[in-house]
């Protein structure tokens, strides 16, 4: 039996006796992690200052040093996620409906965990902890899969969490991590049919095709997003120019940053101007096709390639289109189906956006930074789905749960 | 552009032109439908006698031909379908759920058509309609897939429905069908990413498992059962004789119906004469393990591979547990998650069998068989998920939506 195997079976076993654990007893077990990461800052600092130091020594960039730095502070934000983690509510044992057939039968759908989730993700480590958090909280087990620049400290914390876990009577297998991090074996990871009941890739475009590209399990796709911001003919100029300004600039390199922005031909000289004279304390790059570079001073001519691209990165592509037709054309052609916003006054246009765009979470008169778990309400995010199927937009514990039909009968037979 | 490319194309124009209609329009579609295909009894008798002819030739079974036999009186009954799907609720554009978050955006959840779905399915030519009807009804647009057995017939129906959906002011390729029944194409097809949003397969265990191996589509698995009937201690042995009666000779070809029949020990000297009894004169063939066996008088010995096998056929295999836990452990290593059954007048051990074991559909005191779109009361079905993600049990409409997030603002930045 291989490494990954045994992983498996371990998880199967833990997800079983986690299934039929109470909130109580889960929220117990969590309020004992945050307390063991609390209590295990110096040795957790001291592991990460091993992938740190290695990180350094490969001359990896600063800010990815930076994001894969574990400092006391941070810890204390980790355990404080953990902690808010247990006062959501659980999802697990509510039926969402019940109902009572033509033959007697009486059908009930209920919420149960998925079974057994993994994650693959790359640097950052609070992720290792927010990801066991939320898919322990819905009852399911987790094979964790990090990246190796964060091995050390990734490992340091599944060992508090799952000393934690003895602690309070549950199984230490409901959190493993996946020791060896060749892609060999993560290649083995996504096709451990049978063990995995969904694989959860989060982090960069490149993951997350690669996942996509190999796994035989079931995939939830998350997180690429080439967003537009679609400045309307009846927008309100200042308005909208805040809503492009945040969405751009606030938080480039995350998936709900705007990449694109769409003008409507009758404002855009009045619009374009402001624009470019707010981005201009952040050094956006603009990237105009020729319609609208006429109204701007500095820019770069777009090229079709550049309204296909998420960036990520202080570059925005900037279109002029004739009509609210147009825009939409434009951004389900090229968008990623993540998050999209109209600015605009008239009822109708905002209407017709709203339902013409085919994306997970579509905006009138907002920007598109707030598609986000905590933002929408729902405490956390395992990441954000951008395919059609079992979740869509942000996913909370909700979405990290399946559901079973209970049925009662009195001896009903077909 | 070959001419998957192109047929993907059409239905993903048609899909985006479907999801803004009205259910009133499209119950229009339907009920034309149904008057389109009884109008054209001759023709579609006349092509399936063409693929009648051929499996003669080809010296089809009995059975067989008679699945893919179209008479005046089942096109009534298919037509009859299309008009009770027309009549189900349409799902499309209600809103799950509205809420404002911190920063006042009222954000709601809405439920839009998943797109373009594409049915890869065997014989039987009802399919064809009931598939295009329901996926019609959920706003998608459709590409269908039939066996080369009932390829004049699927052609002859599609045809009536595309000449319908004109007449309607729907796109014709709302339904297309893929004419090139080749394998090569087949596969090609569920590789079809950009274009398919889900594939679903229907049809047998060989059919799905090439699906699963093949697609890199999202796929909902579908089908296979291998449901147990567990008796026990507490049983009604009359109850429990006709629950396993039904469940297995009912109709043994069907996913829902049992496979194998687990036996508290306490009763399985009572409950085993009897159901040899009323199995008889269905001629079932019991393959029973040792402890099971001594109870009765004619049998074969079950092997492990016995306890793994979906029959769909008069074969029962039987065991006998020590334990509600033996019983449970058996159902969890051996079943497909699809329906299992425990009957016993004994809430505690009802209660545990429910939250235990794993399946899609578990029933106390009922027969596996009502598993069933029509009998949980959703109208009609596309097929039972197995699987967690997106659906599990029987799916109807509900189950060929998705959600969006539609967020209004008042110029809300982040």
């Amino acid at each position: 039996m291989t490494q990954l195997d045994e992983l498996g079976k371990k998880a199967k076993r833990a997800a079983q006796e986690l299934a039929l654990r109470d909130t109580h007893s889960k929220n117990e077990a969590l309020f004992n992690w945050s307390k063991a990461l609390l209590d295990a800052k110096k040795e957790l600092i001291d592991a990460n200052q091993v992938d740190i130091s290695k990180a350094k020594e490969n001359g990896i960039a600063e800010p990815m040093i930076d994001r894969l730095l574990l400092t006391e502070e941070r810890i204390e934000s980790i355990a404080a996620g953990v902690r808010e983690v247990a006062e959501l509510a659980d999802p697990i044992g509510a039926v969402d409906g019940m109902w009572v057939n033509e033959a007697g039968l009486t059908i009930g759908k209920k919420r149960v965990p998925l079974g057994v989730i993994g994650i693959i993700y790359e640097s950052r480590p609070n992720v290792t902890v927010d990801a066991a958090a939320l898919t322990f909280k819905s009852g399911n087990a987790v094979i964790l899969r990090g990246g190796k620049e964060a091995f050390h400290s990734n490992l340091a914390l599944v060992k508090v969490l799952q000393q934690a876990l003895s602690e309070t009577g549950f199984p230490a297998d409901a959190v493993q991590f996946l020791e060896d991090t060749s892609h060999e074996t993560a290649r083995k990871f996504m096709q451990l049919n049978g063990y995995l009941d969904v694989l959860i890739p989060r982090g960069s475009g490149r993951l997350i095709q690669t996942v996509l590209e190999n796994a035989t399990v079931p995939v939830i796709e998350t997180g690429v997003g080439n967003c537009h911001i679609y400045a309307d003919a009846a927008a309100d100029i200042d308005m909208a120019a805040n809503i492009l300004v945040n969405a751009k600039t606030s938080r480039p390199s995350v998936c709900n940053a705007a990449e694109t922005l769409l003008v409507h031909k009758a404002i855009a000289a009045d619009f374009l101007p402001e624009v470019e004279k707010r981005l201009a304390p952040f050094s956006v790059e603009l990237r105009a096709e020729e319609k609208a570079a006429q109204f701007l001073k500095n820019y770069t001519e777009a090229t079709e390639a550049d309204f296909e691209t998420e960036f990520l990165d202080f570059i925005l592509a900037v279109k002029v289109v004739d009509s609210l037709d147009e825009a939409i054309e434009h951004i389900n052609r090229y968008g990623t189906k993540h998050s999209e916003a109209i600015v605009s006054s008239d009822y109708f246009a905002g209407k017709r956006f709203q339902n013409e765009v085919d994306a997970a979470a579509v905006y009138i008169n907002a920007s598109t930074r707030f598609t986000d778990g905590s933002e929408f309400g729902f405490g956390a995010e395992i990441g954000i789905s951008t395919q059609k199927l079992h979740a869509r937009g942000p996913m909370g514990l909700h979405e990290l749960t399946t559901t079973k039909y209970i049925i009662f009968g009195e001896g009903q037979i077909r």
